[in-house]
């Protein structure tokens, strides 16, 4: 038996829901493959607010890091959208990134064939689109500093943030992202803002400069406002992309919206060593919340990556992979991937329904 | 008769080609409309750097100056690619824009009825598509200091640049767009990062205080990833769009994907007085410069947002935007727009083709 220690954090909205099934599909899958889960569950974000004042409790960056792999739900609400920024659900995500130092952030963007319908672009546009964001995701202007609201000499304020790169982080996704590439159709965009920003000539010189240890990598590079328009226009020319922590947040939310069904898609950041957290590229939906309404798919996705690339425990990842293409297959879709003549399912119907593949 | 003073920029690639349609089109509308131009043609650009080293001339920021409205076709190419940045073709254009204090771009992104069908959405999703992207161009990371790549303790290099708003620039921006808006159709969404960002909290600040001298448009704020995925979602949701720099960069550039034809695409960059900047939204295109096979109808639109914002001339504005439907009804085509059955034009063509209508 391999015992792993994973740390659930459920968070705020329709999180604990769709978590529980993550739960319930692990666990089905733990017998099969001779996998034992201890779950640690531990507070953040909004919940963790309400309970301790603070969105990531010391306690919780404790428990996350004596586990092996982190499963994360969703985090935030109206609730708490007027607090401070560094008191807001949010902080207690990047404190957790910044904590774990999980540098490197992958992000899927696959299409499902069963679901191709629902994409606003047109099924020949998209049909086979199979892109990997890698973004950086402890550096850059999310981090960088001076950061604040200061006073200036005329009286008026002025806002500050630091976009940053050291030439040593550049390097590290780059890797990551070659890495990526190589098990994948071995072709690499990489984005940045060379033409305007200097932060960006440093990250195309040192992409170019790893390329050539990656000779067998099909490097290129494309301005960012670009390669929004190409993602729009053409998004089968990707198969990975590696970008800096901003660029990578708005270009793989766009990227998974190609996919028409953002309630499917999971995500994965890691560090170097220690545990990486897994969770889906969706929000915590405060409005159906509580409903039994929520797509538990992209966490039961999330708990695959966690299989595949925290826990070495590709077949299960499979079995996973491969349940959840079974359930679409067989019609069964919840309200937010709904189209007519399917069959409409509630969070926990949906989750039964993987268990008994 | 009315006297304008223009300056045409033609620039780099097709420049001179669709320059030259423009110039054609503006002087049959003249004549009609008994407006007299006076054009002076000046150096911007890779044509700039080869005669004089500087991608901005001094002389050509006077001339500009001294002009009633500046026409700017595009700049840059692969030639001029490996110098330093602020020697290359787009220094020039930031030099212009600075140098004018152009700091409101105006960006529609509008479906052309009889072009929807080159879009990669589908046709319910685009059609009727009408937003304005107002972008500020003169602040931000783009000019934000301290920036440049610099030697840290540890002897390996830093990127650095700094994203930087002050409350009178966000004013001034946010003014220009509540007036956009209130032309249109009443709504306005400020884009973001301000669950990230510093600088984001102070023009969400700034701008829902301006929303209550507006009482009359609509505001609504969305996160910049949230609004690249509500671009290729649901695009009809958008009127207008007010954002930064950076994100007006990557976010207009995104909305003018969706309608499928940017070579279609005219923009306005304007100041509080002076002249403005009138140029198509797609580049120099220099793997087709020279061979009459550019559309030269977003620089001919661009040449009517002059008329319309900088000279004040709606009516000729209105005669050439109606002469481009037409041809298009008529079914003329460039290459970049063509579909079977229709007639295929080359630039020069293209423009005898409006003149004649
Ligand atoms: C919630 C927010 C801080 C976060 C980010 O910007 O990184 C989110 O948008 C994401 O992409 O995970
Ligand atoms: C050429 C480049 C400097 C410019 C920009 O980033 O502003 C262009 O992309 C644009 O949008 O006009």
């Amino acid at each position: 038996t391999k015992n792993c220690r994973i740390t659930l954090l459920p968070g705020d909205g329709i999180g604990p829901e769709i978590m529980a099934v993550a739960v319930d599909v692990l666990n089905v899958v733990g017998k099969r493959f001779d996998i034992s889960f201890d779950f640690q569950t531990a507070l953040i974000g909004g919940a963790a607010i309400d309970e301790t004042g603070e969105p990531l409790p010391a306690a919780t960056l404790d428990t996350c890091r004596n586990s092996d792999a982190v499963l994360l739900a969703a985090i935030g609400g109206y609730k708490w959208d007027s607090l401070p920024s560094d008191k807001r659900p949010e902080a207690g995500l990047l404190g957790l990134r910044a904590g774990l130092e999980l540098f490197a952030n992958l992000r899927p963007a696959k299409i499902i064939p069963q679901l191709i319908d629902a994409s606003s672009l047109k099924r020949e546009v998209v049909e086979g689109v199979d892109i990997m964001v890698v973004r950086e995701l402890t550096g850059g202007i999310y981090f960088g500093k001076p950061k604040g609201i200061f006073a200036t000499e005329t009286g008026e304020r002025r806002g500050v943030n630091t976009m940053v790169y050291n030439e040593s982080e550049i390097d590290r996704i780059g890797r990551v992202a070659f890495e990526t590439a190589q098990k994948r159709g071995k072709k690499l965009c990489s984005v940045d803002k060379a033409n305007v920003l200097d932060v960006s000539q440093l990250w195309r010189e040192k992409m170019t400069k790893l390329g050539s240890e990656y000779p067998e990598i099909e490097l290129s590079h494309l301005y960012v406002d670009n390669a929004a328009m190409q993602l729009v226009r053409a998004p089968k020319q990707f198969d990975t992309i590696v970008t800096g922590n901003l660029f990578g947040d708005i270009l793989s939310d766009a990227a998974a919206m190609l996919t028409g069904s953002i309630g499917m898609l999971p995500s994965a950041s890691l560090g170097s060593s220690g545990p990486g957290v897994y969770e889906p590229v969706h929000g915590s939906a405060p409005d159906i919340a509580g409903q039994d309404k929520a797509n538990p798919l992209a966490q039961v996705l999330s708990a695959a990556m966690m299989l595949r690339y925290g826990l070495d425990q590709p077949d299960a990842a499979d079995l996973i992979e491969n349940g959840v293409l079974q359930v679409l297959q067989q019609g069964d879709r919840t309200g937010d991937i709904m189209s007519p003549g399917m069959n409409l399912l509630g969070c926990r119907a949906m989750g039964d329904a993987l268990i008994q593949i």
